[in-house]
């Protein structure tokens, strides 16, 4: 009988991050404050620990990963890359395709390889406590996670109206001891204005953001953590890319096409970096791995957006990053993939495709849970709505093998399980996902809102 | 790094299910008839395939596992034994902990292990159609997923009150396929008089399970399927235990006591069985192991029910069984380990007990929570309920060895995760699960149901 999960031992588990970084054809534009000058690492250590921003600024390619981290990441990793047979037969394609299965962590996704590190760093550096912001509540769940394994008080500012309505990745946040608050709270200023300009405010990701963030920089114990977007997050990730290559190389076989979804970039840069790396140096025996981000059409930040500098957040807090953007004002269609609801994509993975090194596909939602179902129906694993878009590009590439008769070898991030998205599949199946067909491209609302750009591109 | 996640490759997939049956000390007592004499396979066959029936009654120690049910197998198994070295130290114990993870399994349990063989068989026996009850549906995803994987159709009858106030296991078999009627249901005659004499009936697992078995008995393309207590269904779970004995054997390692939660017995009997074939043969280099079923309180047919003939089924559908048991007439109360509400256990554990080969410790609810949330602090995963009754008495022989000095070696089934309960952890959060305490040995109502068993103890 044959292996369909290649197995890869613990002592493989990566020792080194890869930084994409030093592969790029140029240097990477710089972040900008507001007064259009480099941001500097001093202005950021109110809420990031030093040794974070040396990675988000470091030209180094390998960098070490501690080994307290690695101790973590046993929990669950490596990850199972997985041979998925059923589908190839379902699809009738002479494709081989893969898949690296992130939802074996416990918090169901590949969001505690970075925020295992994250928390690391900055109990090192002496902070007691953490605050972040989440949405559904899938980050919160990975800080909450780590902040458990390090001792570290984590507190997570939801999304008022997620906090009501998903109440069960809450009460895993809480499991794992993390304190949750609705936002707005009365416990910032923020959140306090918020309430006093509507009492019944549903709460928003950028406003969460601006409550974590001000709790953080208000306290000297106190930081701050992001789950996407920035360099060191892409960096952690790339131990699936890593692990992928070695179990491969077990295999006996090799990818022709990466295909990852794309919010901020960190799940795609996590898996095809590491491939970038090889595509960089002339490829694998010659031959070049092709890199496919996959993002949804209702936010197009790299089908549509411009290549640009804007801030990382809707409010406009942070540094500005040479990004695809929307316009950090772009309020993306609420559609149930909420960890690709970005106005922008990581400046590494906005870079690599402003000199066409990867390549972006934009996908429908309903499409991507006809993908999801096929997929669950034949290989038994439940998508998040998130992955569901890797499978659609996937199951496209097949059929078209299918077409051409050529035999390529596929390979997807299944970056989380779907477990907490059972709401989404129920609306799909009752039809009314296609209610949201209309947003699928926002034409209008992407243009007013890149008006709004700084004047910095 | 030392490795705590000890992988088997797939090659290692048990070719056989072992059939404890062969090592009893005495031959089992037969299932009678209503009328009091041996039920033949024959009277069987109307909802069962004579090759399920065969294992049934089966007294071949090694019954081999057909190559179509190892190649779905592949999608999950070997499940993980993962040593739980965070909960050793949060505990301060010499002992260690292993424990064996089924909740890999995309419907998330060790269900799958039985339903994918007993679809293959129906398939085999030419059934199209296989129907079965389930209450907050754990079973009937199970089901569903293994129905996907043979093309069978598969028909679920839920109990009505967790269909509507437990949609999202409802959404996952609909994703794998299934069809799933609120029970009581107008499809059956059951469900009508059901229905008839109440508009409002909320369900309950018996109802259920007398449509599911009127549907099945009406036509000849439709089989029933069950998911614990019953011979075949514990056969088929001892891959678990099998898998387990070889991974100790690559950890270098050997359990002093197996511990698993006991409802119907099946994952009980799937992982303590195969080290009670060594016990049984005089013991693994002469050492035997104890082996520990963990059931709750609140519905303690073992440690507190009589050892007599009762029927399987609430509504006296069933043959009889000789086992130990509340009366069948007993609702226990209803805790949020769902799968240990039933009123007796497999008559293999039953008699195994009965003989004093096996120990039984009963726990409270309140009590396991607390345990799950420890184990979930320390390891990340977060357990379903029932598992969390096993981790509660692993905890407590961690804590005895911390006492005593005993390096002991404590192994446990993490039967599955608890991703779809989590508002029983936020009802203990709450201190709501107290309420409860009251129904921790129903003292009276299980005086009451013993008053009518059968006649034939």
């Amino acid at each position: 009988m044959e292996s369909l999960n290649f197995l890869l031992p613990q002592s493989e588990i990566p020792t080194h991050w890869y930084n994409v970084t030093a592969d790029l054809p140029t240097p990477p534009p710089p972040p900008l404050g507001a007064d259009g000058k480099p941001a500097t690492p001093e202005q950021m250590n109110a809420i990031f620990p030093m040794a974070i921003l040396e990675q988000e600024m470091s030209s180094e390619r390998w960098i070490p990963i501690p080994q307290e981290v690695r101790e973590i990441y046993r929990l669950w990793r490596p990850s199972p890359l997985v041979r998925a047979a059923r589908l190839e037969a379902m699809l009738g394609t002479p494709a081989k395709i893969y898949y690296k299965y992130e939802g074996v962590s416990p918090a169901g996704s590949h969001k505690p390889n970075t925020a295992v590190p994250q928390v690391y760093y900055n109990r090192q550096a002496g902070i007691r406590r953490i605050t972040t912001e989440t949405g559904a509540g899938q980050w919160g769940c990975a800080l909450a996670l780590a902040g458990q394994m390090f001792g570290v008080e984590t507190r997570v500012y939801m999304v008022k109206v997620s906090y009501d309505q998903k109440p069960y990745r809450r009460s895993m946040m809480r499991t794992w001891g993390a304190e949750v608050f609705a936002s707005p709270s009365t416990l910032t200023q923020s959140g306090r204005d918020a309430l006093v300009r509507n009492p019944n405010h549903p709460g928003s990701l950028g406003l969460a953001i601006s409550e974590a963030v001000e709790e953080a920089a208000s306290r000297a114990d106190t930081n701050y953590a992001l789950g996407s977007v920035l360099n060191h997050v892409v960096l952690h990730q790339t131990i699936i890319g890593q692990e992928a290559k070695k179990q491969f190389e077990m295999a006996g076989d090799w990818p022709d096409v990466v295909i990852a979804p794309c919010g901020g970039g960190s799940s795609f840069g996590g898996m095809a970096f590491p491939f970038y790396a090889d595509n960089a140096a002339g490829g694998r025996n010659g031959k070049t791995v092709r890199l496919v981000a996959v993002e949804p059409t209702s936010c197009p930040s790299l089908t549509q957006g411009k290549y640009a500098y804007d801030f990382g957040d809707s409010s406009g807090f942070t540094p500005m990053m040479k990004m695809f953007t929307l316009g950090h004002d772009f309020t993306p269609p609420s559609i149930h993939a909420g960890g690709l609801r970005y106005h922008g994509a990581s400046q590494l993975v906005s870079q690599l495709y402003h000199e066409g090194l990867i390549e972006v596909v934009a996908v429908p939602q309903l499409a991507t849970f006809e993908a999801g179902v096929m997929f669950a129906r034949a290989e038994g694993v439940v998508p998040a709505p998130e992955a569901c878009h890797a499978i659609r590009v996937t199951i496209d590439e097949a059929l078209r093998c299918k077409q051409t008769g050529e035999p390529r070898t596929l390979f997807f991030n299944l970056t989380g399980h779907g477990h907490f998205d059972m709401a989404a599949y129920d609306r799909y199946f009752a039809g009314e996902l296609k209610d949201f067909e209309y947003f699928e491209y926002p034409r209008e609302a992407i243009e007013e809102s890149l008006r709004h750009l700084p004047n910095f591109a």
